[in-house]
């Protein structure tokens, strides 16, 4: 007898048609009158469940009978086709184990939770519907992403999470010590002395791997990292959390163009690796969490994304006679309502705005020749707004040390940074996409929340 | 004209023979003499470099001729198969555009250097031949083993790095915190308060991501992590590091026998894949670093594992006659000279050694029917020892609950990890690779800092 998944028998139904097989797992929902009854079984391998038919022949029938939602069994039956029916197979069990009786307050009963509520049972949530769809398009993304750059040749860096560097200033950052908080050793001033912590100096979780990105770009043209990244800002929102993924791809011998046309090949291909690879579970995502995902999702994957200067963009604002929250002029950095008129209202479809004003952006982001720009891309998508932002990074030494100098970076603390300009410079450029902004464009889930396992935000760090 | 990476050239050279071509890239060696020179070019796509031949001819020659190594450029020539040269093929230079030009001091000069100093310019040293292997071999071994799991229908985690709870309790932890640790709140008692700390209590950085994913695989039965994992121990040793990426499979419906074909299969698969794809870096690894690795990797890959439980393990030790440094008898942890002399002189093949004493393994491995061992295992291979650790998981409530009362772990910090058992127990089990050490076991590097990017160890946090 052969021991199968819901997923084989969904995939080659024929295959198994009128033969006994085994098959495992947990109990989505129970039915059973005096005579028989029918349990909607899933076994983690596939969105959809397997229809399991048991009678009262069965010895332990009445242990089946009253069985919780999420009991874990195992299944002898027969396979059969069912054409006339509204499934399009089920098991004749012949003989049922129940390996784990599940409690009846199992905490998610077949009626709908709110998402917030599910939140607090973060161990389940991944046995409903909603969850087990967004987890398996995560897997799914996360591999999808590997296989594009991989398969481009592109090489795979684990750049550092524990950082003795502020890097770019990006944001608030995590401290890491393991020094007791309330005795740490201090110097002479009464100061906390730091070079008797683990790593003799101070530490924080880091909050890009970019600058250690470009050293590898520099040695094999075309890297990525794929790895966790920490934001320690206080804000309460749908969009942020303090532990996220980002990819962070970074190609030498390479301008802003070559940047833009990446990221557009990247996000068609997970787009398409994910529809093609999860059908059931977009469906449901299509069904039940947003009706226009499939319309949005083929628009993207269908189009030229656009491409516009920042300054056309603003012009394009200023024109447009909408009553924008914040006022529009050049120097401003783009808000949501204006980054989302632009691809939605506008050309709607993705939109790269590129050569955004110096003063909003990041010191390593490579100078314009009207010295007022800088050579930087965001990725607008409709629905969302920015999903990627990246630059061609400035390969000059005198000029990315005069712009430091300006900002009040100090040297040293780039020393080797710097360096890459001075053994070898290259033109390159690279990109930032965090890893949750694309899974929750994917499905439709408008929560970050909502698409992390165990979600780490302000004030939570459950499970 | 079209633009090829090196690459192409040595995979299709025959395609691109008589051709003019443009490549890109960074001098390794160049030397040259009135009339013409020779140039090293690697453009970081592959292992080998290509021979460039320029000529006095050139309007720049003598720029050219005086450029210092690492210095990047832009060739145009004729891509020439040359059969009765040492080389394969060469190119003929007929433009030559320098785009950045390398100072003088480079410090990855042609001549050896030793790995300790090559740690001091983590930042360059992909840039020589065995951090350009070790590091491409680290990228393929991880795509590998997503390819692998993703190939099998496992769902990938990830599981979160800040955590509030001290897990298993495997190890020193990093504590994570926004506080100035000059100045942190304290409560009337004068102890720092954590309750305004970012997640309202203290948090660390995660030593395992096993317990998380134990409740993945109760809903999707298969599943992997594969991410960062921290331990502060103050351990100066080649074979530590405070930062290592660690892959944790869990299977449910499964068994410890199940536990170690999935251990055996990956082992093997990432093997292979590497061998395949890396062929000019694993010669280079054999012949310069480890001379016997062919021969280990093949013994590998064409064996069966050997099986023996502890209890038989230490009668085998005990008989050996060897003279061991740490006595043997039963109860001990095996250390790693019983290890090697198990899997190099007893078997001489990887071998799983099993069910060990309970006293010495975690909290969460199945207590087998004798009540003194725990459905555990250990992967031993020749010249290294442990290299996977794994176990079946207790999935009987009271026994656990047992258990943990006898360890002193309260009820309430493992809540969720309980209610596993209640809702829909099945067997399972999982283990853990630390995927630096497979690292070093493929590439027959012997020291942790020299197969990740940018260390961090006891008193190092530099880059």
């Amino acid at each position: 007898m052969e021991k199968v998944t819901v997923k084989q028998l969904y995939r080659e139904s024929e295959k198994f048609a009128g033969k006994t097989v085994l098959v495992k797992g947990w109990v989505r929902t129970i039915r059973a009158s005096n005579a028989f009854g029918f349990i909607e079984l899933n076994d983690g391998t596939f969105f959809k469940n397997l229809q399991v038919v048991f009678e009262s022949e069965l010895e332990n029938y009445k242990d089946i009978s009253k069985l919780a939602i999420s009991s874990s069994l195992s299944i002898e039956g027969e396979f059969a086709l069912t054409p006339e029916a509204k499934q399009p197979f089920e098991l004749k069990a012949k003989k049922v184990v129940i390996e784990g009786k599940s409690d009846a307050d199992y905490p998610l009963q077949k009626k709908r939770h709110s998402f917030e509520y599910l939140r607090t049972i973060a161990h389940l949530r991944p046995r409903g519907n909603t969850f087990s769809a967004v987890f398996r398009v995560r897997s799914l993304a996360a591999y999808a992403i590997h296989k594009f750059f991989q398969e481009r040749g592109f090489v795979y860096v684990h750049t550092p999470l524990i950082t003795g560097s502020d890097a770019e200033g990006a944001g608030e950052m995590f401290r890491v010590t393991t020094y007791d908080l309330n005795n740490p050793p201090k110097d002479e001033n009464g100061k906390v002395d730091f070079k008797e912590d683990f790593f003799g100096k101070e530490t924080s979780l880091t909050v890009s791997g970019q600058l250690n990105g470009e050293c590898y770009a520099l040695a094999f043209r075309d890297i990525y990292t794929f790895g966790p990244t920490f934001r320690a800002e206080n804000s309460n929102t749908a969009r942020h959390a303090a532990e996220f993924w980002m990819i962070e791809p970074e190609i030498a011998f390479a301008d802003l163009l070559d940047d833009m046309e990446l990221a557009e090949d990247m996000v068609k291909y997970v787009i398409n690796y994910v529809m093609e690879n999860a059908p059931e579970e977009m469906e449901f995502f299509n069904k039940f969490i947003d009706t226009t995902l499939f319309d949005r999702l083929n628009n993207v994957v269908s189009s030229d994304f656009g491409r516009v200067t920042y300054t056309e963009a603003v012009e394009i604002l200023e024109k447009s006679g909408e009553n924008f929250e914040y006022p529009v002029k050049w120097g401003i950095d783009l808000q949501t309502e204006h980054e989302r008129y632009i691809t939605e209202k506008h050309f709607n479809k993705p939109v790269f705005v590129t050569d955004y004003p110096k003063e909003i952006k990041a010191f390593y982001m490579r100078i314009n020749d009207d010295n007022k720009t800088v050579a930087a891309m965001d990725l607008l998508v409709p629905g969302v707004g920015e999903i990627i932002g990246g630059s061609q990074r400035e390969e000059r030494l005198e000029v990315l040390e005069a712009r430091m100098a300006e900002l009040g970076l100090k040297k040293e603390d780039y020393w080797w940074y710097l360096e890459l300009r001075k053994y070898g410079e290259t033109k390159h450029a690279g990109f930032g996409l965090g890893f949750e902004r694309i899974i929750m464009y994917i499905t439709g889930m408008t929560n970050i929340r909502d698409v992390i396992p165990f979600p780490r935000t302000t004030g939570t760090a459950e499970f």
